[in-house]
C-alpha cells in the first residue's frame, strides 16, 4: 500500500442512491479517500455510450454523510470522465472502482454494462481500475457476503497495480459461503433475445426486449463456470479489441482492388 | 460467392436518413437482397448501449425506391437484435454491414461508437460483420472514393466468411486516391478530455464534451498509420475482452482470504 492516503473514485451504472454504490463507498473508505461520482439515474445496459449532442450537468450533493459526493446527469463513461477533468483535474486516482452491479456482468454481458464501461473508461486513463457485480438484479440486493473480497482485491490492485491497458472484471455469485477467488476467462456466451411483441392503445405494436442467456462454452477455467461453482469470478480485461490472431489470416486474402 | 443471392443487414449510428446509409445500400444492392434497419435519429457515441427500461418501436418505412427499410427507435445494438429476431426471424443474414459512418471509427473510438458496436453485436449472432467509417464528420460527406473498397471488402467476407467471434473494422482516409488495403491493429491511442463549462440563463453550470486525440503508439502497424498515409484500415476485431497474457500473473497474486 502507498504511503499516502489513496484517491478512490467509486462509480456506477445503477445510479447515485442504489445500494450497490453505498456498499461499495463504505468498503472503500477503508483503504482511502473516496470521491463517489455517479449517474442521477439508472444507466444499466448503457455500454459505452458518451453524451456527444447535449450538454452534462455536474453537481454536489450531500446524501450520505462524510463522503464526497457528485451526480451527473450523463452515462457511466460521462461520470469518469468529468471525475478525472473537473474532480480530480489532471491528479489521477489511485483506483477506480465501479459498482457494486445489481446483476451480474459475466461473459458477454461486459459489453452492455454501463458498470464495466466505466471501468474500461477508468483503465483507458491509466488508473487502475475494478468493476464488481452481484448475481442479483433487486434493489433489496445483500452485498454483505462480498465486502471482504471488494477490499481484499482492491487492496492488492493499489499495492501491485495492474499490467497497462488492462483492468478487472469481479463477479460474486448470490450466495453466503462463498468458496474463493478463481482467475478466469470471458465465458462464450451470448443472449438469445426474445422480443416481447404488445399492442399499444393506438394499436401500434411496441417491442420489450427479453432474452435466454445462451452459454456455448464448456470450460472449467471460465467466469461462468466459477459462478456456477461458488466462487467470485476475477477476469483480466483489455480494451485492444484487435483479434491478432486473424491478422495473418486476412493477409492471405487477395483483394482485386 | 454463394450461388443463391446473399442477404445482407444494412445498420448504422447516424440515423436511417444519413448519407452515408445510402451510399452503403447502394454499394451492397449490387452483392445481394439488402434489408436497412438503422436508428429513426442519430445515435453517434452510443456504443454498445442497449434500451432495457422503455419499449422499442420498430416501423417499416418507405424512404428510398427499390429498398426493404425499417426505422426503430433505439440504439444501433436494438437494431441488429430487433432484424435477427423480428426481420430475418432466425434465418439470419449472410453479412451484416455497418455505415458508412460519418467520421473516423479507428483505434480506440470503437469502443465509443454506434456503427461499431452494431457490427459486433452482428458478430456475436454469428453473422459475418463490417463496420464502415470515413474520415468526415460533415452531412455533406463524399462517400464515392470508398464504395469500390466497400464492394471489395463485402465480397471477400461473403466468399471467406470469418473467423468465429471477429468482425472487421474498415476505415477510409478522406483523400480521391487512396493506395491501397493495409491488414493493420488498433492504434494504441486515448482521448484527453476537455469540458467546456458554460453557465446557463439560470447562474447554474454545464458541460460540453470536447477532446483531443492522444496517440501513444508509433508504430506503422496501426490503423492511425495506415489512415495518415493514405490506406484503407482494416482491423480484424474481437469481443472476448479477456486480457489472456494477464492470466498468469493474477495467478501470483496472494490473497490473503
Amino acid at each position: 500500500m502507498k504511503k499516502t492516503t489513496p484517491s478512490i473514485l467509486v462509480v456506477n451504472d445503477d445510479g447515485i442512491t442504489a445500494p450497490g454504490i453505498k456498499a461499495l463507498m463504505d468498503a472503500m473508505k477503508d483503504l482511502g479517500r473516496v470521491v463517489v461520482v455517479a449517474p442521477d439515474s439508472p444507466q444499466s445496459g448503457m455500454g459505452h455510450a458518451i453524451t456527444i449532442g447535449k450538454p452534462l450537468r455536474l453537481d454536489k450533493v450531500d446524501i450520505y454523510e462524510g463522503y464526497e459526493m457528485y451526480r451527473c446527469s450523463g452515462t457511466p463513461v460521462d461520470c469518469v470522465k468529468l471525475a478525472v477533468n473537473k474532480i480530480f483535474k489532471g491528479k489521477k486516482p489511485d483506483l477506480c472502482v465501479s459498482g457494486i452491479n445489481h446483476g451480474l456482468n459475466n461473459s458477454i454481458n461486459i459489453l452492455y454494462s454501463g458498470t464495466m464501461s466505466a471501468a474500461v473508461e477508468g483503465a483507458i486513463e491509466s488508473i487502475p481500475s475494478i468493476g464488481f457485480s452481484l448475481d442479483d438484479y433487486t434493489l433489496q440486493a445483500d452485498f454483505s457476503h462480498c465486502i471482504k473480497y471488494v477490499k481484499e482485491i482492491a487492496t492488492q490492485v493499489l499495492q501491485n497495480g495492474l499490467p497497462g491497458g488492462t483492468l478487472l472484471n469481479v463477479n460474486f455469485p448470490n450466495i453466503s459461503h462463498i468458496k474463493g477467488i478463481k482467475i478466469v476467462r470471458q465465458a462464450d456466451a451470448k443472449w438469445a433475445e426474445e422480443f416481447d411483441e404488445r399492442i399499444d392503445p393506438h394499436k401500434r405494436p411496441y417491442y420489450w426486449l427479453t432474452g435466454v442467456f445462451q452459454l456455448n462454452d464448456g470450460g472449467e477455467d471460465t467466469d461462468v463456470w466459477a459462478l456456477e461453482n461458488g466462487y467470485v469470478s476475477v477476469v483480466p480485461v483489455q480494451f485492444d479489441m484487435t483479434a491478432h490472431h486473424a491478422i495473418p489470416l486476412l493477409h492471405k486474402w487477395a483483394f482485386n482492388i
